[in-house]
């Protein structure tokens, strides 16, 4: 039983998710308090019957609090993360910030969940993008080691919280009406359209998104001998990440032995029906705690059934982020 | 010069383009016929300063006609291109019917001009989806040859039609109004949602539209010895599709080499800045003849730099479509 439990950034998308969990959960906290901006203070949230008042974040936050959620950007974290940690609260940090710090336990509960105990008072949350691809290839990389993946993402508004959606809708409304598109927090125009990743990029021309694909998965997978080439696209889906994934694994492979892997892995739901046709979508992981993964096929590109292409969505706000931050939380 | 030249599906969303690009470019062509099913007979449609009455297609439909596009579905195609070629009329046929018919060629003209040469009444115009990909392909292949892609698209709905198109209109309409998505045409919501291609499936798991991929590159580029994983997906984007290509050539090969081939390649267009990012998107292709190229990248997961990454984006109803219909009438 946690005494007190803090979200930082209760008011954004992710804070919200994380809010609506832990009613839906029943994490053991006595008390939960709110924490955001000075914008966002004195907001009030309903909560388990009650309403929290959202109070502004500040140096004095942590006291008393011992576990607490940050989803309110890296620097945040990077500012108050320590703060939380010396004031000896557990911190889940959803936020980049720590993720690549080796002093940091990077998790995902079906993944790695032993590392958790080395934690020193802050635990990553990873990637979005990263945490959906991780929980349906973990278990098919523990029975036959992953050597290679492509991967092509179809990231949802979501990711870049709750204004990139309100953009996507209005933008939407806009160009139905045939108006302008206005983008403002996305690059370019979002609404029936779909572009590169805006995260910055890295001098090989892969962008930051991309980037954490392959480096968070080496660290959570304990191993550099995984190779991963991602390319991350914004598409005009409001929630839940898909990814098309392409996997080379170092012995033979069939689509059924990955079915019968995959049937009972924890976080996984397949759906791969042929006829009628149903696969992973979107609009059906939105809301839902599992990766639904499919169209498991043999990668016909090679001649040595060491290839696998599939097809998965995960709801990039709950399993994505802030189920994760809670499952990391019920592991302590 | 033609005397007389037909569009087959004039109302359709590929016959409207090509009768917008046949003014564009101007094909010398004394006449023009409108053809299309009972329903669409009797509609006028302008050209040139003129109105133009759409006709029934028939059996007598292509006395006279020297050259006929075809772009009503595969069935219509079956049934009316021999007729047509009977009648001593060259057919430009955009549907998947002749194809994969060892007797009739497929062309893109970018790359395979010559094997319009040997065509016996009927070329067929290629998939869409492959046509987009093999114009920034061959020439790369030409230099030093492709052994293995890895391509997941994101498909417009232009793909599926005009209809596709009101559909996913109207379904946004409903969605932003509160109301529930009404899917038609489509086999699901397509508003603020994607899902696999709806075309059928192989005993191996890959749909019509992934294999068609596959085998029309083959039969373009005269080699069985490429080998291609592809995953089609279709999202909520208007008009142009999108793909992200995984390539494996059989040299080392870098970024600037692929830049250096396609800055002159025909039919290509660069559009790989870095700062600030500016990558092919499907509203900048839309409306243009050029397959869009950029993300072009080493691909990390390789250790032999053999290895290149890109994002392109191509109009599917001109390029993909009308417009290589179009080219292939000019190499006549």
């Amino acid at each position: 039983m946690f005494d007190c439990v803090a979200v930082v950034g209760a008011t954004g998308a992710v804070g919200l998710e994380f809010l609506a969990l832990l009613e839906q959960r029943g994490l053991p906290a006595k008390k939960v308090r709110l924490l955001a901006s000075a914008r966002s203070a004195g907001k009030r949230i309903p909560l388990k019957g009650n309403e929290l008042t959202v109070e502004e974040l500040g140096p004095d936050s942590f006291n008393g609090v011992d576990l607490a959620f940050f989803s309110a950007g890296g620097g945040i974290s990077k500012q108050y993360a320590p703060i939380a940690a010396a004031a000896g609260c557990v911190v889940v940090d959803n936020s980049s910030a720590f993720r690549m710090d080796p002093a940091t336990p990077l998790v995902v509960p079906e993944v790695n969940p032993e590392d958790v105990k080395a934690h020193k008072g802050v635990i990553a949350n990873p990637n979005c993008s990263t945490i959906i691809m991780v929980v349906p290839v973990w278990p098919l990389h523990r029975a036959n080691p992953v050597k290679r993946m492509v991967v092509s993402t179809y990231q949802a508004a979501s990711g870049a919280g709750q204004a990139a959606m309100n953009e996507l809708e209005q933008q939407t409304r806009d160009v139905l009406d045939g108006k302008p598109a206005q983008p403002k927090l996305m690059p370019f125009q979002y609404a029936f359209n779909l572009f590169s990743h805006n995260s910055d990029l890295y001098e090989n021309g892969y962008n930051t998104e991309e980037m954490k694909m392959v480096n968070e998965t080496r660290k959570m997978f304990h191993t550099e001998a995984i190779n991963i080439a991602a390319t991350c696209v914004r598409v005009p889906v409001m929630r839940a990440h898909s990814e098309s994934i392409n996997l080379e694994f170092t012995n033979p492979i069939t689509p059924d032995e990955v079915r019968a892997i995959l049937k009972d892995a924890p976080g996984v739901k397949i759906v791969d029906q042929r006829s009628p046709q149903h696969f992973p979508m979107p609009i059906e992981a939105s809301g839902q705690d599992d990766v639904l993964v499919g169209r498991i096929r043999q990668d016909i590109s090679r001649n040595d059934n060491r290839g696998i292409e599939m097809f998965i969505a995960g709801d990039q706000l709950r399993k994505g982020a802030a189920l994760n931050g809670i499952q990391i939380a019920e592991l302590l």
